[in-house]
């Protein structure tokens, strides 16, 4: 994560991962989720926080979470089912519960249909906030398979290359796939420039964005440091939009937009919802391949190690002293933070203690 | 295409679609290939340069398949057979064949298994080189299906984000689906931040590099325009190398980064070949998604044109006059080159005439 985006020293309160996961529950059950989907919700949300993807864990998205469900525009309790089901895929209705405990059970379906065929692929739609989607990439990591995941719309965050009306949502796409020694690899990144949720975290913590990442309301790629004016993504009056990976042309933006495109017809089209600039709903793909299917297992597991542990050990370019790999950084803090402590900002602690307060749910933090 | 990859108006020779064809046709029968599989490798590289994917045409590509052939590096008979096959997937070996005519064989094969299960994956090993992978994405959607393909390998090309040693070669990726009235999405792209082609490209015609593109050797982007030296990417003493696409980990390259590792890891790697730069060994992946497994194909066919043309018809940023979608430009200059000829340049035209009086092959062009 560039520095930027670090919450500042002086407002770090550390909480204890189990603390956390349990305050996290504790907001979840209050809503009227089911024990079992609350834990579920909580352990995506937790897992963001420990592996120091700030931007999707509870900072960013709790509160916004309660907020849709105190409006009545979210279903504790959906009552999800397959409409289609064909051989290796299917289709799942998700009843407009939370995306953050339906997501798992469309991939433990894919997964399943995968470990049969060799290859499954589900999707989902009507369904709420995903969080992070590496969390259900991994989930066929863990079982011996590369997974992918791909989540996309809505047009209000995101340019189309060359256009100045917003056309997507920031349409991530995760991918994941397990070695035996080394930290599994795991890519979960969003299509636009920078993700969502670190603009708000820009805004909140007051720092500037740098030249390329956002474009001015006639399409303009802004190409100074600058802040990043308060507003709501979706409100009328706009004063930026968010551009496609590369930012501009001559970077490549044509491919973040391209893939951006991707996810839209593997998400919210291939689901049924229609496109995402159009419809303004959502929809997301999973899919499972299993290596055995493919090649022996063990070999693709030496592999991978010789691979990754190739990659973090190549020579450094002048100003850099390591070179990652996607899903090290991630490795490397989740221990640091599973010792230490989940670093939120002393804000983040404070919307916990009025929540607690409000509905009597006994939080007390760190 | 950016302008500075077009073939100067000066040096250009318009050929007839049917004769480079036939040309090309000509030249892979004379090397040994099967009837079949000389007219299936012309339609590929002839696939490439009718659609304005110059840098996979026969331009650059055709001497290199020639060379290959009469080194005997290259099977023109190859005896590929399936290794793996497991309900929905399989895994191809192919004898050391021109990928161009095995890889249209394991897409097709991932359709057959995607028609019967929803979905299909293909693994393709030990085949060479294997042109612009539009063309098999877009098998898929002639058939109702999503496609994607991905191939990689060799360690030649492209440094991580921060390194300053190669691990990749420019592992592509490419995605098509169908829509009923508008030209068929396909994005088909490099993860590095330019084709590999492309730089030979620029090199013929005496162009410069834009910043960000390539990095000296000791992994600094280098942020000028300047001519790209005369090398060729596999010799030992080096004057650059590839960056994946964004450029700097400022502008994503990260994603580049990372998605050329899920090109290493579907392709060589799952395809049993191991990575790509430490076996120096290619692999592919093809998988369909069968449209109406998961929903109406028709509906989906009406959202694809409503989401198309909707990309097409965004209003522009200023200094631009059209917004694109991935498949749009190549789709408007097939049309074009269909009626005008395709632009070679008249270097080509030169090889194939040098070639013809070798072989004795009677081509005349154009």
């Amino acid at each position: 994560m560039l520095e930027r985006f670090q919450v500042p020293q002086e407002d770090r309160v550390y909480v204890q991962e189990p603390k956390a996961r349990q305050a996290t529950e504790k907001v979840f059950l209050k809503m009227g989720l089911s024990k079992a989907d609350a834990a579920l919700s909580a352990d995506v949300l937790i897992y963001a926080d420990i592996n120091g993807v700030d931007t999707h864990g509870v900072s960013n998205m709790l509160r916004m979470y309660v907020q849709a469900y105190n409006k009545g525009e979210q279903n504790p309790r959906p009552r999800w089912k397959v409409t289609h089901d064909f051989g290796a895929t299917a289709t799942i209705d998700g009843d407009n519960g939370l995306g953050l405990h339906l997501a798992p059970k469309a991939m433990d379906l894919a997964i399943e249909k995968a470990d049969k065929y060799g290859v499954g692929s589900t999707c989902l739609l009507n369904a709420g906030h995903i969080g992070a989607l590496g969390y259900f990439a991994r989930q066929a990591a863990a079982k011996n398979m590369v997974g992918m995941v791909m989540n996309g719309g809505g047009g209000f965050a995101m340019l189309p290359t060359y256009g100045a009306e917003p056309r997507f949502g920031t349409n991530p796409f995760a991918w994941a796939a397990p070695a035996r020694k080394q930290p599994d690899f795991c890519l979960d990144v969003a299509t636009t420039q920078v993700a969502g949720n670190k603009i708000r975290l820009l805004q909140r913590m007051d720092h500037p964005l740098l030249p390329g990442w956002l474009a001015r309301p006639d399409g303009s790629p802004i190409m100074q440091e600058e802040k990043v004016p308060e507003e709501d993504i979706r409100s009328e009056q706009r004063h930026w939009y968010m551009l496609p990976f590369g930012g501009t042309r001559e970077n490549g933006s044509h491919k973040g937009y391209g893939l951006a495109c991707v996810v839209d017809i593997m998400g919210p089209i291939m689901s049924g919802n229609g496109p995402g600039f159009i419809t303004n709903k959502a929809g997301s793909n999973f899919t499972a391949w299993k290596i055995s299917a493919f090649t022996d297992l063990e070999k693709f597991k030496d592999d991978m190690d010789a691979f990754l542990d190739g990659l973090a050990k190549t020579k450094p370019a002048p100003g850099h002293d390591r070179v990652f790999y996607a899903g090290l950084p991630e490795h490397e803090e989740r221990l640091k933070r599973l010792k230490e402590g989940i670093p939120y900002h002393k804000e983040v602690i404070d919307w916990f203690h009025t929540i607690s307060n409000e509905l009597n749910l006994g939080i007390k933090l760190p």
